[in-house]
């Protein structure tokens, strides 16, 4: 008889159902593939020393103002006033190395806002989809996969990744899972995964980078492991754990 | 080339998401499998009237006090002042042929009283699923399936159903689909439809009705076409179309 005890494994689809969600004490992993989270594991691979994430347009430009590198978007778009725009290609250069970046993203950073409260908070990616995973395999925390959604929205991206990311926890046997909507994030992986990029070109946010001139960077968002660091939240802004 | 205008399809996930679709002029399925709509229909096929969905406990309180039948539970449990449980074989009987009946449920009629300001409010069910596709296609509106969830999460029960009749809606021709929750709700279908009933064995609330002794009703639950009736909600009643 296994008498260790399982950890709890849920995936919240979007910022709407965050609040139904009991967050105290446990690790929760934010997940924005296009393009927050993946943006923040780039950038930490490629040097950048800490990133504060700030909801408004109005606190990015107050960083601005104080000097500090900013980087931003609203609707795909890059700020006028930003150093740099939402993709992590951005970052692959030697002018952020040891640098302290502002950041806002029409989705990422607000969630990240709402979740400050849980035990640990990390930032997931398929850039970082191992070392994040044995990280939590390893620790003995309940876990909850945060999907940023678009404008309270489910989508279809940070979804199957969440499933991804699922499927790799259950399959450790050291996560329990009662939750419907990681069930779904599974089982919507298991169709995608053979044909990952062809999956999403049925997503809405898809789309709107394309018709952005945006989608350069679909592929890279999509390939597991090219950025292996741990983003971890603390004390305001996220470093490299 | 073909000018016919398709009508949106859109899937909300929960009732936590209602907010973030704008339902004016649209017509709007509430979708309860386990158990509310599925009751609604059965209940309307074999007779009864009309039924008053009310939100609280309270409220069915006072319908009874006022000589309503009513039917209600709270956590799948039947309220002890009620009549009926919210089991479709409760309305089964010469009992309740062409009376007015009060109906409370957790989740179901909770979502009733968020949709009320859409163009038409119509229930749907495995049940009722080809009279109901059929009215959807024929008509010129837009259209929201709107599962109602449990406790605001997501469902699985739920998100198959609104599959099932997106799957059919599209396949008419006469619908558009931008919408990652319908693109997510279809594919869990074609998942599950083959072995429906094995398939909900992984959701929570099949497990929370088997606790509570009320999984018989789970095979007539997702039994296609076995009451079909249109039911409508019109002057704070559901009647049958």
């Amino acid at each position: 008889m296994n008498d260790v005890k399982l950890k709890s494994l849920e995936i919240c689809l979007t910022p709407a159902l965050f609040p139904t969600f009991d967050d105290s004490g446990k690790t929760v992993i934010l997940v924005d593939i296009l393009r927050a989270t993946s943006t923040i594991c780039a950038a930490l691979h490629y040097g950048v020393k800490k990133i504060i994430p700030v909801a408004s347009v109005d606190e990015a430009r107050a960083y601005k103002e104080k000097g500090f590198l900013v980087a931003g978007e609203r609707d795909g778009k890059v700020l006028d006033f930003a150093d740099f725009g939402n993709s992590p290609y951005n970052f692959m250069n030697e002018k952020v190395i040891g640098k302290t970046i502002a950041y806002t993203t029409t989705n990422g950073t607000k969630a990240i806002s709402m979740a400050t409260g849980c035990g640990e908070l990390l930032i997931g990616s398929y850039l970082n989809h191992r070392v994040l995973a044995d990280y939590l395999i390893k620790g003995d925390q309940d876990v909850i996969i945060f999907c940023s959604g678009w404008k309270s929205k489910f989508n279809l991206e940070d979804t199957l990744f969440a499933g991804a990311l699922a499927e790799t926890l259950m399959e450790s046997k050291t996560f329990s899972n009662n939750c419907d909507s990681t069930h779904a994030a599974i089982d919507l992986w298991s169709l995608a995964k053979s044909d990952l990029l062809s999956y999403i070109n049925k997503a809405a946010h898809r789309e709107r980078l394309r018709k952005l001139g945006l989608d350069d960077i679909l592929e890279y968002c999509h390939t597991f492991d090219a950025a292996p660091v741990l983003p971890v939240y603390v004390d305001n802004a996220i470093i490299a754990k």
